[in-house]
């Protein structure tokens, strides 16, 4: 059975999340049961994008993984799209037993057996802002699947007021998963650099209202490779 | 006996390491055993400020702490100056005993008891551009004084390839510590308004070395603090 990738890439470092700054290897699966508004990776997503998804054996992926990295173990991060709506067990399978660790993001929409053979797997639901409404029954399934072998974290986005008040309210329901908060990216067209000050500013208007609030379960972060590269892919 | 304080502030968030964007209050303590050329702290270093420090019991840095916090519980992180120099062990222990966290950064050079209270000891041997030299038996003490109680890391600070190389090397002497890299920050000037892009231009000199040595053991991260503020102190 074959996986439609979008996009293989890395080492670089994840840009974000509780793995932030680490050297990772990049997995990006095309096709996604989303359609975020303000979606960052929509050639991932959308079917228009389709013809430059490749299908590969999961041998096919692992062997340009370990290209990439040298045969030497690092973390891949499996992203997309949605991962999760794919079969990623067999490729875990092969890198695991090279030493590999495995991490994934997905927005909790699809639960999957292989969740319990991740070593990060993060739960990512979509805000208001996005157009999208959480399933919660969807996700208290992946948190079951997960079986909390591997270490588990909520990733939520906040574009504006109404996106914060409901990350609290979502937090809320899961005290117990570490908790981190990003900006949201407004500006998302590869052809423009991006305002370094403006991402900054998102970030600052954040970690006042957390601290404001004394939210202090959540962790504040921006996304690097927004500072780093703009919206560019690949990195 | 009574601690000096340079100052205390909060809650913002940590900008660097481990425990990067987790709301924190910073107690800095005055006086350090080093005086690194490029110190961003030295109004806490340099005992001509020592004028603006403050001498505090115990309890009383505690209940600032407790006011800034609004009696809720997070983490505080204790810096400098270095403030193993002085006995932190009173205040960790009126702070754990109100269910907050504490950490402590030091480069390494002095061991101290309390060590073993904290919940995270970071650990930031200075490279050769520093102008100090590392007492190795001095940083071992370090480690042997936390017991492996706290979750102990390495944070080192890179300003050249002089320092990049060093740092291998030191992380080679401790394979099973977390290690977290960042760039150095030339400009101080509290005055000057920080250059961004020369900052995140540094940052991904240092993602593109350890990438391209296959580096996969480091975490490289930016100081945020640094992002958000430039060098304005008390954030």
């Amino acid at each position: 059975m074959s996986l439609r990738i979008s996009e293989i890439f890395g080492p670089t470092i994840q840009g974000e999340g509780v793995l932030i700054g680490a050297p990772t290897v990049f997995v990006r699966a095309g096709g996604c049961d989303y359609r975020c508004v303000w979606c960052d990776s929509m050639h991932a997503v959308d079917t228009a994008y389709r013809h430059q998804w490749q299908k590969m054996s999961a041998q096919a992926v692992w062997d340009e993984v370990r290209a990439l990295s040298g045969g030497q173990p690092l973390t891949v991060s499996l992203s997309g799209g949605n991962p999760a709506i794919q079969d990623f067990g067999p490729l875990i399978a092969l890198g695991k037993s090279d030493g590999y660790r495995f991490a994934c993001e997905t927005q909790g929409s699809v639960a999957r057996q292989w969740f319990a053979e991740l070593d990060t797997l993060v739960l990512s639901p979509k805000p208001p802002s996005s157009g999208e409404v959480v399933d919660w029954a969807a996700f208290e399934s992946c948190l079951t699947m997960a079986q909390a072998r591997p270490e588990t974290v909520l990733k939520i986005v906040i574009f504006d007021e109404t996106d914060y008040a409901w990350a609290r309210e979502a937090a809320g329901r899961y005290p117990d998963l570490p908790l981190y908060l990003q900006p949201g990216n407004p500006d998302l067209d590869p052809q423009q650099s991006v305002d370094l000050a403006a991402c900054t500013d998102r970030l600052l208007w954040l970690v006042e209202k957390v601290t404001a609030d004394r939210w202090f379960a959540a962790r504040v972060l921006p996304q690097l490779h927004v500072l780093l590269w703009g919206n560019k892919r690949g990195v």
